[in-house]
């Protein structure tokens, strides 16, 4: 049986925003990812956007986490893209936020990222 | 002088989420906006991510709202999304969460949104 495919967007919860300019550094993740993977991983991506697009979004503790999770992610060959926000309202400008992965199999991505929470 | 493009997505607040799955709706939003942009409106696809695609959440009301928005956007050709949650989780299935508008010029999509408030 194929593994459904997914995305997971890990957000930093030590950082202040509201779930506005939350849900857009999400986007922003989302659509890098998708963007990527659309050239550069066709497979996933046509999995993905067929079955419904899933994401889920979770939360970790800080930017050292989010490293680790992009460095897991690297050594798997995973899609994955680092959001920095342009710092125009809440935060300081090159603030890191959140850390885009996939569309890659889900039990895949779990193994990266299911000891983590849903934001 | 090229106005701005920008992404504009609009939530309904009368529906019960919390922001991890409010950043995974716009975040459909934005990368079903995205996919198409980039298939049927080029122009504006490619200064949208060249400028680092900027993205506005607002809010809205009720569904109603979003109709009425959602038609304003057709009347303008303005690419748009309506996206409607798989209801999995938090909410009944096929409830409509959120309307994505854009990549489009600034001041065009603000004659259609400006009136709302940020997420």
């Amino acid at each position: 049986m194929v593994s459904e495919v997914k995305m997971v967007i890990a957000f930093r919860k030590d950082i202040d925003l509201g779930k506005g300019k939350i849900a857009a550094q999400v986007a922003h993740a989302a659509v890098s990812c998708a963007l990527q993977a659309e050239k550069h991983d066709k497979k996933h991506f046509k999995e993905w956007t067929k079955s419904g697009q899933k994401k889920v979004v979770i939360r970790v503790n800080d930017i050292e986490t989010i490293y680790v999770l992009k460095n897991r992610a690297d050594q798997a060959g995973i899609i994955n893209s680092l959001i920095t926000d342009a710092g125009l309202t809440q935060i300081p400008p090159g603030t890191v936020t959140c850390l885009g992965m996939g569309p890659y199999e889900s039990d895949k991505l779990d193994e990266i990222t299911g000891e983590f929470p849903l934001l």
